[in-house]
């Protein structure tokens, strides 16, 4: 079932799956969305919707993720179980709804697995609480509204979450700029690709720095010109 | 007046409203949103839109509410005088507008009166007095642009405010999750359900991070079994 | 070309503006945002969805304007070098888009000619970067979605941001409110009029930190009555 | 239970409302939303987010009220029985939801009961069979995503739909300008406000036709004059 | 004063603007939004929000702008008097409310003295009889809300509309596609250029109903393979 | 390269796509959007916002699949020689964009080819004319805006469309209910379900048009009971 959408009526929960290397993770967390998502070809964003509920957190893990039905979060019980340390829960409910399917109970059961934070396209609640207990998450609501606990869903198979497609042990990358999905696949060439991009931005910067200008250092003026830019 | 929603063209100011007790306020004022929206059957959250303008601010009172007309602040001035210590002003436009209804001015004279705070379903303005000040305010909106005094409202009748009715008296609860509204007459229940459900809670929280799973603790694999879920 | 709005094609780079004395603008700063905008008239404030990416940064400065294609920076990097210390860049896109047209590069070489913020129709990314260097920026939108550099636009031509007129050279006042233009030749009058209006706030503050009622302080009682306020 | 809002996990059906006389409500749906909107002193209108689904329909009703958990259709079931001819069924969700909760069945069940038409703050589809049938639908959305019946709610209790208070036997007008409320007791004094209105709008309507002015017809020249305005 | 934007609290009606020629005009309007924005370079489009109350109107005129404070159609009643036939009434007010300015019976006035129509960053209502009379209106909100005649504002001075700006004399082009502002000392050679884009177009569009494919007409192929896309 | 999504700065023209079986599609045509949705389990809806140019249509197609830049359409010139008798053309710009992608002249190039409509999550334009030469469209937008043709896209690789996934050849049905994708290898099987659905709701729709309720088809009495619903 693995490597499909789920539909037609078949509700299942995939317990092993592959998850990227700790180190390349951990690499990915330091370099950041905004070089993640140019090192791998501005592919893989989610939508500006998702905000972190607090400034300042920055993590990377493996998505365990969860097809869930509109305002019903019975399916993240379920997963909750299917996390491991460094793991962090991405939520797509299949149709959209600002309920607040999360809050600090969850959160606490999450934490005590070593999880590193949720990634939610629907609403979450407690916000003073998750604060406190510093269990970061980026979501596309903040709603006390509860769900129920009714209706069938799906852990770890392939979601689309806030427009982006995500599969189960893909990597994702948060921080305060938004967040963003590395496929499992393609997790080490986009390090190298982010940690060489960074050091090119890292000569620019110094660059920029001691005062030059962009337009010189990209050599932007002969093209301008070109284009017909006139200066008055 | 009292009582029935403010129409065909009468305007009141309503002097004497009934409040809850000041320990079952305080009461509900630290179960915050969540527990206490919960607590009263998922009831009176007012619409997400309703944010904070600065977090961790957790307050309850006695709502004195305003029905306003768009882009008029006059009533506010009105409604100050029927304040007391320990109340929230509630405002609710009868037509949709982001004005900036709100500043340091009436800020100013509200604290002075003991106001708890105000909920507004409009613009508030002067954000950085405001938090220097710390008079915390739940706004649909955050803008500068002024309002007009030229016509009338009424002070102490039922509103609807960002999507929830509120009479006058009712307790507000507000926090970073939103705003609540517990209605006077259920003041005391809601405040026993939500002490009862935060017992739960705890004693949840408790196993949680023991390491319990939620699946376990609410029962919940006999179910999920019988509605079909496959684990793979 | 100065003086009209960029069409027909033309692009181009006015390198000589106008800028208001640095006194007034430094007095525009300590008056922010909703003084400035009631002393004007209630003119010149942009929309509302333009939020600063952190909050508490109150300044002002002259505007060097950028007209600017959607999904498109290339005329941000031109418009670096028009940018004289205390000046604030604003960016106008063609066409409302909420890419991430600006982020930590631009604001180092930004921040090194001294340039006192961002005023951008638009996205902005490396929010963490931004925040640590104190560089503050008022956008619409906070998207890692990077741009190219394919098309020209404007610099220093008249624009509307966030549906303000902006003209090279205005005076730019932005805090935790939002963001006010004022017009070059009415920056000395406005702060006179700002100053005045602080000055009697200061008194009107008084009034009401020693508990005098708006009502009284304003002489609003009278007119109340004759519009038809019934207290009951 | 009538006459309160729903809440503490009680749900209930209340089978017998009182409605308004017949002719009252016809003469009200002649009268239109604007008209009754006005000559109720301007209360009672809903969102304008809620439009009709095609245009043309002009309609008013009893409401047949129901309270519903978001994304949860089976207490329409319940409420079509309450449904009597000329009724219109008011369906709120207690938490915002643009799930599809109606189509073609339900309006066939309905329409066979001589039921006037369906306000929904909620989603609707089917939408080219609701047109053929030409049963009118007021919603906020248009969405053919199926909801679950699993969770009670209430009906002809006191609800607030697309932000105005309903309550079981209000009239509802509802045409192309969208859906205004009419409070059961105000019903009469609103039908002769609105005659009185239509009656002086058609001399207004007719001097205008024949050139005057508003300028004149409401001798507005003077208070311009006064309040300062020039001509130039 | 005409030319600069109102503000400091300066109110005016200016009574004698310059019109294009009415040959410019008409010719404007037979080409409609889309190829009016694109010859005049991609300029002076307003925001998408203005739709039209019914689909198949394509209208041009001269604007009579009016600008109008928030919640208050005051001053909709005084440029009703500077309106010549033909002219669109263009308003704007200060601060965004989505009110309905303006009803059936400013559209008999309107109608009356030979105006093609409305363009409103506001709300509007009567769209069943704006509808049967043929007046067409774009707007941002259909809504039955009412205003007041309190405050004064502006009329045919510059303002900014759904985010263009637009100057008394300036021609409206508005049809299904939206609403485009031609500045008046550009509609000449607009209207020059539109009509040599129409006769480009003519031919392409021969050539592709003929089966021809744009990538040979418009020679794409070298150039997508030196960007190196590939075909597989 | 078929199979996974574009990225890495690859760009590719896949063109031999596999396509469903006409009968087929026309089947599912037929059965439109809301009975095919609920054939398949609920899977594969797009976004609400996407809502066709001119009702009435229902359509049915293979997907010919464009991921494309924001504000930039080259790759639909591209796509179209890509497309056959019958196929959809689905656009997906990488970043949200309102962008005008798509008029009347790629309109009259794609009908040529014989292709059934188009779906995008951004703008059109030309409406007026898509409308008369009954060229359906699904758009997120109506926007005259132009863009440019600078930076490369790929063609029938894997999209999210409107927060839904699209591989190229999946079906795609779409009438005035909005757009579902149904995945190509369960095209046969859906068609199945909804026949079935269809055939089993002709049943149901003739027993509530004799005036059975709903209530009592679906035998719901017993069930309500036992969850509580008290009738009074």
């Amino acid at each position: 079932m693995a490597g499909t959408y789920p539909n037609l009526g078949e509700h299942v929960v995939v317990q092993d799956i592959e998850r990227a290397d700790a180190a390349v993770i951990k690499g990915l967390a330091e370099c950041g969305v905004a070089t993640v998502h140019e090192a791998q070809g501005r592919f893989g964003l989610l939508s500006e919707k998702m905000r972190p509920i607090y400034s300042g957190a920055r993590i990377a893990g493996s998505a365990v993720t969860v097809s869930i039905p509109p305002c019903d979060n019975w399916m993240i019980h379920v997963a909750v179980e299917q996390c491991k340390p460094g793991d962090i829960l991405v939520v797509a409910p299949t149709s959209p709804s600002n309920a607040g399917y999360f809050g600090d109970l969850l959160a606490t059961s999450l934490k005590g697995r070593g999880v590193a934070g949720l990634i939610i396209d629907g609403g979450v609640r407690d916000i003073r609480d998750l604060t406190e207990m510093q269990f970061p998450v980026w979501a596309s609501s903040i709603f006390a509204q509860g769900t129920v606990k009714e209706t069938l869903g799906s852990v770890n198979v392939p979601v689309v979450c806030a427009g982006g497609p995500v599969n189960p042990g893909d990597v994702i990358v948060a921080d305060d700029d938004g967040v963003c999905v590395v496929p499992l696949a393609d997790a080490v060439s986009v390090l190298e690709k982010a940690h060489a991009r960074e050091a090119k931005e890292a000569q620019t910067r110094a660059r920029l720095t001691s005062g030059e200008l962009g337009l010189d250092i990209y050599n932007m003026r002969e093209r301008l010109k070109e284009k017909g830019l006139k200066y008055i």
